[in-house]
């Protein structure tokens, strides 16, 4: 049986994506920068078969749900791609199973809800990718399978690495630079830990692939800050490579605030970050100033959700804050089992409109670190059953 | 008896004014325009009065209270400057009285609560400034007093006009030329009417003046703002020229929304608007977009109140959606009596979040119009008494 099975991490931007140059092809209009999160807390799994004795045509489930495969689709293009490169191993050793020519079945399931806000087609495009690249035994490095990770969903590009990834805007017309490379692994710093804050939101947003063309088409100060971000990717890049937070979360928490800048710039204007992530910045910002020191760096993607990346020595003192100000009404999860620090000295409790929050307007929290990058499991991980289909049906 | 009382307007910038380029002098890091609103409906009234037996030093209160005047504070620098003025015409003519050597005695007088949030220092400055000029009979024209309330508060300097008026930033360094103009009186374009949604805010902001210098100092965006500003300038004066509204309200909105970006992108980042405040442009520009063409422009001051300005006939249609969806809980004010209409077919609800807000999340409406400059009033509505101290105390 030619099946493979693998799980691929979610990522957080540093340095975000936002924009693109190329729609088809998803070629941004500057690089990024992630930390990818420990799969052992948030990941996608998917396995791949292949098989000659399959109904035609491909199919694939997610979270035990089918989805349609459209050829041009997404889904579709990063299949084709990836036969492709298949057929042409086939073509250069006869002896190869023809693989390339056998319908596949493919399920995924990712370990979080999706109603957490978390960027789940990232993680679940690199699963796909990689387990595809495993059950053809692609040559290819993660660099070049993130070229077609790319154009299933921008940022899963960067989910193929583990550690801090950046992903490089590239100049080719055709997209063959724009690719996913390791800027340092997951073993140069895995001190780094983030607090993902679940931000409950009465009203659905604007998605992020259609937003980011409105601020293509319409933003004004969008061509200002892509000038700004080479620098930024420099300069965290050099952050990361010599450990100094405080520079990696100055960087993170501009260029958080410079994308939902650009966002608020938008015609008619995006907002993503609400009231309550608007209180996480200010009581993240009131943590720095009150430690002295940046010890905490909030992050917000399309969403209301914040991502506060700390040191593990500091993230008893970023729990004692949120723990503080935003009493959680669902169940949170912390492998760590990390003790809530006291608020520092001086802290200025007058950040947080008085009385702080009401129960729930942050729903839970989870805990996390930087971690690696896809893994290859087990035959027993299988998501499919012997005729092909999951095992787990929605 | 020496004595003069003048009302000065209320003004509401389309384009804004958000940092300095010289903080002592206050000179802006760009021109701004803005409409000024009846003195019918808000209204700052100041009688200024000289006299010679008067114990010496001034003496000042806002609303009844009593405020010190600081010779090098703001107030005091206004004072200064109108009475060196003053001084000029008494060595020019002997036989006018020597009213730079007397004592004054100032009150002034808001006809709106502070709590509206609306800006008061820019009326009350306005009123101060053109109340010493009518005492004292000086001969400069409001553009010149525009030079002195500028001094006082950088968007005073405004409220010295009706209709629709120009700061300019001006280049020389001891801004001389930074002041304002008009660009068309109230004349020119009557049917400007303006919707003021109080909002109520849990959390007391950034003061603008610290806001803004901050803004200066750490965005990166703000340079590029500066660039687009001065197209702007030029493009909303042809629209006001022109009275084409749909220009006007669009650049009106960008420009709200591009200062809130600057807001955004300082650090720590800065925000005015809150969900109340996001849920309102979602409305408007839904009633733009249900309506086919623009027919309201919300922009934002320093906080989370909404000025929506719209053409007298389309203000039924404004009226429509923000009693829909934002019922008031406090008396709201339309001299107009207008009749709210029905929402336009095709409106979308789902902008805002379902059931709409609950009551007081606007706590009530001002509906007014553009209006006239400084107005001198009859001795019969002066606010000192016989004693030089205020009629009504706080």
């Amino acid at each position: 049986m030619y099946e493979a099975t693998v799980s691929a991490p979610v990522n957080i931007a540093c340095i975000k994506y936002w924009g693109k140059r190329n729609t088809k092809l998803i070629l941004p209009t500057n690089s990024s920068l992630s930390v990818t999160l420990d799969q052992d807390h948030l990941r996608s799994t998917t396995t791949s078969r292949a098989d000659e004795s399959f109904e035609k045509g491909d199919r694939l489930w997610l979270n035990g749900k089918e989805e349609t495969v459209k050829e041009d689709g997404r889904l579709g293009v990063c299949i084709k791609e990836l036969r492709n490169w298949r057929k042409i191993e086939e073509d250069k050793d006869s002896s190869l199973p023809k693989l390339s020519q056998w319908p596949l079945r493919i399920a995924s399931y990712n370990n979080f809800p999706t109603a957490a806000g978390l960027a789940s087609s990232a993680s679940g495009l690199a699963a796909l990718v990689a387990s595809l690249a495993k059950l053809y035994s692609l040559p290819q490095s993660a660099s070049q399978l993130s070229l077609i990770a790319r154009q299933g969903s921008g940022s899963a590009c960067r989910s193929l690495f583990g550690g801090f990834v950046a992903w490089r805007e590239g100049s080719a017309e055709d997209g063959s630079d724009s690719l996913a490379e390791e800027v340092a692994p997951q073993s140069h710093w895995p001190e780094m830990h983030a607090l993902i804050c679940v931000v409950s939101d009465a009203k659905k947003g604007t998605s992020s692939t259609s937003g980011m063309q409105r601020t293509v088409e319409t933003s004004t100060l969008l061509q200002h800050r892509l000038k700004i971000v080479p620098g930024r990717m420099d300069d965290i890049s050099k952050a990361i490579q010599s450990k100094d937070f405080a520079t990696f979360g100055e960087i993170t928490m501009k260029d958080s605030n410079s994308f939902h800048s650009v966002c608020l710039d938008t015609s008619p204007p995006i907002f993503y970050l609400n009231d309550v992530s608007k209180s996480i910045i200010a009581v993240i910002e009131e943590l720095n100033r009150s430690s002295g020191e940046i010890v905490a760096a909030y992050t917000f993607d399309a969403g209301p959700n914040a991502v506060i990346y700390a040191l593990e020595k500091n993230m008893p003192k970023v729990l004692g804050v949120i723990n503080k100000f935003f009493p959680t009404s669902e169940e949170s999860r912390d492998p760590f089992n990390t003790k809530a620090a006291e608020l520092p000295e001086g802290f200025n409790v007058n950040v947080v409109r008085e009385g702080g929050w009401e129960k729930g307007a942050v729903k839970s929290l989870i805990h996390t670190r930087v971690g690696d990058g896809p893994r290859t499991l087990g035959k027993e991980e299988s998501l499919l059953g012997e005729n092909g289909e999951p095992k787990v049906l929605a």
